[in-house]
């Protein structure tokens, strides 16, 4: 049977999932969640990736790696209102030892239609803000690389 | 044995317990949240408290009665961090017909030691933002009166 | 003697520059404004670009049009701390009676770099949310017309 | 002439003045600004008083002196809408070495009458967080103390 999600049949099911709820304070005049909250969402998925796999960004940053975002992205397809419970899926695009990609979708929970895409480009840089390239033997690119192996 | 939280020695259990993560954008510069985010996540907890009890507040709000805070107070113990799993603890301080006052309490998760105390309190309006006073005989008028009883 | 903008070479110069101070509560944990809130900066760069022209948007949604933001992205190029003075420089990239496109530069006050490139695409709406087509013979209209004419 | 503002009554005219302008992304899903924003402008109001007196607090938090918010409070007498034009109204209202106080009143532009009231209380902090005390030689505590007076 075919999958109806066009994203998913293109990449698979994510690799990551992030549930939250909207909270009132990330709707606006307009009624609707405002479009600079869905990166904080898209934010959060990205730690929630990390941490899944045993890597919590503030320890990340203590061992001096930093994943700022240089580059984002986003199309809103429907809007979301206080309180709706979403899903923030999350797909790695690419990935090197100098950077990383992501692609996402943002869903109603029990929905398969996204209500946005997104992605974002981020660097590894270092305590000063360097562009740095990650240690080929340091655990977190053991895990990224057997991610690249299957993109 | 006694307790050893004051608030629940003075009021007994929360009438909700909100469970929610800081999420690195209510951070800033300091590396902690926000003291502002502190009554986001207090709204929050009072969403939670309103629909478990079965009155989600769009619906609320869609019958004619709204919540306005009108006044709100914070103290602050300790700083709390991106990706802190956090319990918002939230008691019915007093309530009326024309009004309703919260007391909370925000610890983290598995530690029964406040990081802030803060309360709130609410005027009932209509649509126009004209004060109001709940109906008597309506569903959450029996609900929060059955609450005043306890006080 | 040649122009070093780029964007004003190929745009010549900005149809709106909006003004504002990066707030602390704009800062998140790496001690930067968060990536998040450019794009609040960019909403209000094209409030001020509408008032500017004497359409005050919340006299404009109380007309019965709206502007969604259906698409953004964002490019950032270097941080910015709180208090820092911004100029958020502002060229309308395409506009039709179904919709408006705007490119962005962030820059420090003073500084010719931009510290930041963006973009946004808004459709017109109804009251109801429902896509329209601005009315020919509307003030607006006859102002983005104008506009339209020198792209 | 009586003054008719109570607080200039009592306290004489505001030892800071802070103009900002209310963005939509301040307004929440009932049209006005979501009430925690109001703290992030009595901060802007801090930030502009100590600039305003040659102590840039990014200067200030690198000599190691902190001023962390542990207390906050705010009474709402009125809503305000996106683009409004406001006054920020600070006094200091206690200073010792140890930490300082201040009260503000939140008006619309060119409006003798508060829309909101607040007060915030700071501890003075070293760069580990611990409390400390001022130097009682430095430039900010001459400046302070000569506030203090005149209280």
């Amino acid at each position: 049977m075919p999958r109806s999600n066009p994203t998913e049949a293109r990449r698979g099911p994510p690799d990551h999932i992030e549930r939250l709820r909207v909270r009132f304070s990330d709707t606006d005049g307009m009624g609707i969640a405002h479009h600079s909250n869905y990166f904080r969402w898209l934010e959060e998925a990205r730690l929630g990736f990390l941490r899944g796999a045993g890597f919590a960004y503030a320890e990340v940053e203590r061992s001096g790696l930093h994943m700022p975002l240089i580059e984002c992205a986003c199309r809103y397809l429907a809007g979301t209102r206080s309180e709706d419970q979403l899903e923030i899926c999350l797909w790695v695009a690419h990935v090197s030892r100098a950077g990383i990609g992501f692609e996402y979708e943002v869903r109603l929970e029990g929905s398969g239609d996204p209500i946005a895409v997104a992605n974002t480009v981020h660097a590894f840089t270092r305590d000063d803000g360097r562009p740095t390239r990650i240690e080929p033997d340091s655990a977190i690119w053991r895990w990224l690389s057997g991610i690249r192996a299957r993109l």
